[in-house]
């Protein structure tokens, strides 16, 4: 055995390569199982999720965490003990009979909810949720105390770390005193645009041929990670092997393939975290909402920006189109992929709107850990809320209301922020690139995107969890988070005349 | 806790979970992964598989069987605490320090392989050899002692549980004493005849449409199952979720599909093992040679018989031909499968000249763990069993001599008979089915196999281990292995007039 700051990183390294099998298993549950294995899958996955806790919490970790500060000599070892600290605090806190209850609720609640929110069944839907929720408050209390924050702050930081409402609260009263007027007035110009729809069918193995050629123009690594079909998309497997995946619509290939510019967006983090620390805690993405910022920056700042869609337009029709076809042509494209239109559904909104879906679910979910409303006071609230950011009824539709996300079904309260302040962060790097790369929309019409991912590799991907949120970001754009930059860029793509 | 029995079965149940994970991340590995991805996954795997060895060995197990005995009460837990023993005994009797020393040496001895047997480097890959068979007469030593037995004894038992080599001397002196001229005779009736060769290209699709369809044919459980592509096709997963491969060659569609019916084989008996005890050893495969006896007695007994081949013929012709074809026609298609040809090659070989590549192997094999031979002798016993068998020369070429199979390379002495006792089992177990079903092959011919895959799943598939490997043979045949009803069986369907 060496120092007790080896031990610690052979110990980690060991959860990781535990960790590889589980994202696998993953992975294989959502893109390739038969429906059939998935009791033996998910009590497969359940096992190792155990035996993975117990390391995480085994008593040696804490013991060479007491004895490790005199190890960690320069500031990449003092940010790696820190964030195997982070993990082994987190895993540590909540006793494990609260992990199981919660596991267990959380499962229940799930296996339901996909029948119930089908049935708009609300009422049954309202007891598994009361019992997530209960289970949930006992274990943002636990944390609360421990990290002497309030409840609802801990559970933030487990997606977050450092996050809290007071900075939410602030970020997000300065969206909602723009965003109304901005979608009115977007929606209200964009009405006398003629958007024309694509005709298909599109193949399937032509999409995907097509999704392919875009994933290597942005750098995706083939020899280390794969494209997949899966029901709900994402990026998933590990940094040594990253599996996305996307869903195919014969009739429209447009949401694929945005999905796919995604989903590569996050898989390139994946793909360039830094090799010499794989395996460490403080080789992890920064946070949710950095993660999402790569996706966002992938998908939102350089994918439906006229620039790369004047690239890859040509693409398009070489790979997909049956004909001649005018809607195909750039014009038309651009105004696909900026439509904006209000809606109730979070995962189908465009960019302008989200933020919208985002905040309501973020003082929903705030108010209901701190215990200052209850499961039965959602419904209502959703309502209210959903008429006044975007002026849609959605009394009596929980389906497609406050039953439509996943999130609150296995208790992950503190997670929905990470797509907002991720979006926000994807505009201040942009914003940040473009200064110090003022040609980059030429680059981009020029397919040269080197310049933007060695960016984006020094500045975010290679840096791993060394540094922490705030500096992240101030070290990548010489500021600190500012929600400006997401404003100024919605007004300028979507604002005629701004 | 329950009583020792129960907490027994928990504790397998457990490393069933777990090994569903391990069966899993190397499916992925031979079909899914990147090339980029192997070593985290090698590594992956090695970890779990440490994980499942401190299981299996945990102090727990040897109390819990000692005390068990008295749990046991009807014959079912009798044979699954037996088999419960046998696991952990096998798994105990082997110091750790030997387990990974093996491991190591296999993994360098087999990496190694892939480029030597390329440039046909015998002396560089004697040196590893030398190291494996060090370790492994270790093993058997350290095993032979424990049981009590002799060391490749020890290591047959391995894979063929209470097989020796005093039986194993005995049958496979019976098979030298008629196989070769046999093989003679029928190469020489061969001669004449005039085989055509169906004229591709065939579209890997179609041919794995064709396949999808003969493995319905075959009852293959697709809600619990897929079929994909690997280099070296195999049978992987779990029970409830078996994953099978093959590979496609654009010109040659008769090797892809034959082989998908021979994984089939393995897939069903996997597929309905007994559900009530999966994850009991007791629920497992009987022996390597009783699961071969299932894949051959779907290749060689059913799939290659003319009834079969008339049943699949129109459908090959529907899905593949490009044309008329008459290298299509049934009479053609029985001659392209039942074709006889001495070859260096095992893998490649037709069912005829099968035993023969395996007795070499076995018999140098045998002597290597015994001490009798070195590795260094391995080549010149090699040419010399060959040339007596076969009639081939292989001097000089070790490539596709002695250093062609990887079973060798990790130290899996003990494994080859398996296959010749599969064959050897899968006759006498068509001819038991013919016995009782003697309008067998007009079933066949008329696309109606549920009556042989009844027999099969309650003479088989659904005993599981429950009854050591004689008992078994004996309940579903009507008597324990012989070895005549092969030779029947390669005479009846090889020799012309017999």
């Amino acid at each position: 055995m060496g120092n007790a700051l080896e031990n610690l990183q052979e110990h980690f390294r060991k959860i990781h390569r535990l960790t590889h099998l589980a994202a696998m298993g993953q992975w294989d549950q959502a893109a390739m199982m038969p429906p059939g294995g998935n009791q033996a899958r998910s009590e497969a996955l359940a096992e190792l999720a155990v035996i993975i806790h117990r390391e995480k919490t085994h008593s040696h970790v804490g013991e060479w965490l007491d004895e490790a500060d005199s190890d960690a000599a320069d500031a990449d070892s003092k940010a790696s003990l820190r964030e195997m600290r982070r993990v082994w605090q987190q895993a540590t806190v909540i006793p494990e009979a609260l992990v199981q209850a919660k596991s267990l609720a959380g499962s229940a609640c799930e296996h339901a909810w996909r029948t119930q929110r089908k049935e708009n069944d609300w009422q049954g839907f309202a007891v598994n949720l009361e019992a997530v929720v209960k289970l949930s408050r006992e274990e943002a209390q636990i944390r609360a105390e421990s990290m002497n924050c309030s409840p609802y702050d801990a559970l933030l930081d487990l997606y977050e770390p450092g996050m809290s409402i007071a900075e939410l609260d602030r970020i997000f009263a300065d969206v909602k005193s723009w965003l109304p007027s901005l979608i009115q007035t977007v929606c209200e110009q964009q009405k006398q645009d003629a958007v024309l729809t694509p005709k298909g069918p599109f193949a399937i193995e032509k999409q995907a041929a097509l999704g392919r050629k875009i994933m290597t123009l942005l750098g995706f690594d083939f020899d280390h990670g794969r494209l997949d079909v899966s029901v709900h998309p994402f990026c998933g497997g590990v940094p040594e092997d990253v599996r996305i995946t996307t869903r195919y619509n014969e009739d429209d290939f447009t949401q694929a393939l945005m999905g796919i510019i995604h989903e590569t967006g996050h898989a390139r983090y994946e793909q360039n975290r830094p090799a010499a620390m794989l395996g460490l805690p403080v080789s992890e993405s920064r946070s949710m909402g950095i993660h999402e910022s790569q996706s966002l920056f992938f998908e939102m700042q350089l994918g439906r920006s006229p620039a790369f869609l004047s690239l890859i337009a040509p693409w398009i029709v070489e790979s997909l189109a049956l004909g001649d076809d005018p809607a195909l042509e750039l014009d038309n494209l651009c105004r696909i992929y900026d439509r904006v239109s209000p809606g109730f559904i979070r995962v189908d909104a465009d960019e302008v709107t989200y933020p919208a879906h985002i905040i309501l679910r973020y003082e929903i979910e705030r108010d209901l850990v701190e215990g200052r409303i209850e499961v039965a006071d959602i419904p209502a609230l959703w309502d209210e809320k959903m008429q006044a950011s975007l002026g849609l009824n959605t009394q009596g539709n929980y389906r497609d209301g406050c039953m439509q996300d996943i999130h609150w079904t296995d208790g992950s309260f503190g997670y929905f922020p990470s797509y907002t302040l991720g979006a926000m962060v994807a505009a201040q790097l942009f914003s940040a690139l473009r200064k110090e790369q003022p040609d980059v929309d030429a680059q981009i019409r020029a397919g040269n995107l080197q310049g933007i991912f060695d960016w984006l590799r020094n500045g975010i991907w290679q840096q791993g969890s060394r540094l922490e949120t705030d500096a992240l970001i101030q070290s990548a754009t010489g500021e600190t988070l500012n929600p400006a930059y997401f404003r100024q860029h919605l007004e300028q793509r979507y604002l005629k005349g701004a």
